[in-house]
């Protein structure tokens, strides 16, 4: 079964939570708004499911995954999808609900990260709402970077340290290696004087990026660069 | 099996999500912080399920629903699990994924009517924020509110008018209600003006109103009122 990821080109964003899932897993997919318009993929392609007026199942935004004839859209639930079929979470039920679970607070850590440069408007450029990004962010930096970072260092502590869930490396485990690239990236000083905090998701970051596929897939050109377009983004004055 | 829903008490919040679920399936299911602490229950108790130093699976906020021994936070993801054991969701494998899709959807929906009034930081007070949050709540009436419930119209009308997911209510169509009655309540001025883009919306929400389980819950003193300290917050500055 081939997989088709239908996410924007040119930015890592939402999209990168599960081509991180696909690479670790080796998993057969395409990355159908990178490969070429004359191939009938591209942009064009990512547009026309967007807009398929035959489609009884519309997804509001990509991310989207396309499997067979099933399309599912919002990051979450598609990791909850190839989980399973990546052996990327455990068996236990209860224990899926659970991985599920950290992956929705993670959303709500990305919604929070992305508002931080975009407090007012998606519809507005950066430079539109800086004072109040500068707001946001130095809450986001004194206040929700220590709330929600600690938690997630406090579960993998009781944990054992190793894995978020489970004894093997979940996809849970590459969405906190993300997000804390990310932010490694976008608030280099804020992570530089908090991570003293967080010595277990630090190394659990640090053994993701040594993964064999998913350091081969960061040294590829599959994975782009992070850039002020994207959800992760450096700009110095948020920085503190 | 009884329900043990753990939210904060004197506001809807994203609390009232799965307590529509509950009620309509007539579930039997106890609101733990509304009831006395003389019985062991109240904010103490919600306090001790979030402070568990024992459990390996620490939620990090409300709503939480307990089900035996199992712990399960995120709204979206209790209402999943809900979902087939109230008979609130049909059940096809791939029909439960989207339906939890659009419940996740509404999530995001859900944040953004939030933070048209919290645009800076939930840490603070509103007046801390108002002008802020006058630039966020005249952006969320002119572009995401029509997005956002213009795409559940379209939805809807692909699925014949009637229900969100599948022929029978599901815990779908209770959170549409639900977000739609928020909405009414919150933006009296743009709602009626916006209003006429949705007609099945609407009529969908007055269904629901109309079930007899629902209607009766609303009518009683289950229902906790609106008020300027939910998520639902009427501030006429901000309704346009």
């Amino acid at each position: 079964m081939r997989y088709e990821l239908y996410y924007w080109p040119g930015i890592q964003g939402r999209g990168e939570f599960v081509r991180l899932a696909l690479e670790e897993a080796a998993a057969d997919y395409v990355d159908v708004a990178r490969m070429p318009e004359s191939d009938g993929m591209g942009v064009p392609a990512l547009m026309r499911l967007l807009e398929d007026k035959a489609t009884g199942r519309p997804p509001f935004a990509p991310p989207i995954l396309k499997c067979g004839k099933q399309v599912i859209a919002q990051t979450a639930n598609i990791l909850q999808f190839l989980g399973p079929r990546l052996n990327l979470v455990p068996q236990a039920e209860a224990t899926r609900v659970w991985a599920h679970q950290l992956q929705l607070t993670i959303t709500d850590l990305v919604t929070e990260i992305h508002d931080s440069h975009h407090p007012i408007a998606g519809s507005l450029y950066y430079h539109e709402q800086k004072p109040e990004a500068q707001r946001r962010a130095a809450d986001l930096r004194t206040v929700r970077l220590p709330k929600f970072l600690g938690y997630f260092e406090d579960v993998l502590g009781r944990n054992g340290g190793k894995n978020m869930v489970g004894k093997t490396l979940s996809y849970v485990d590459l969405s906190v290696f993300q997000v804390v690239d990310g932010l490694n990236y976008a608030f280099p000083k804020a992570m530089a004087r908090l991570q003293p905090a967080w010595p277990q998701l630090l190394a659990l970051h640090q053994r993701v990026m040594a993964h064999p596929r998913i350091a081969a897939y960061l040294a590829s050109g599959r994975r782009l660069p992070f850039s002020t377009e994207g959800l992760f983004r450096y700009y110095p004055e948020l920085d503190g």
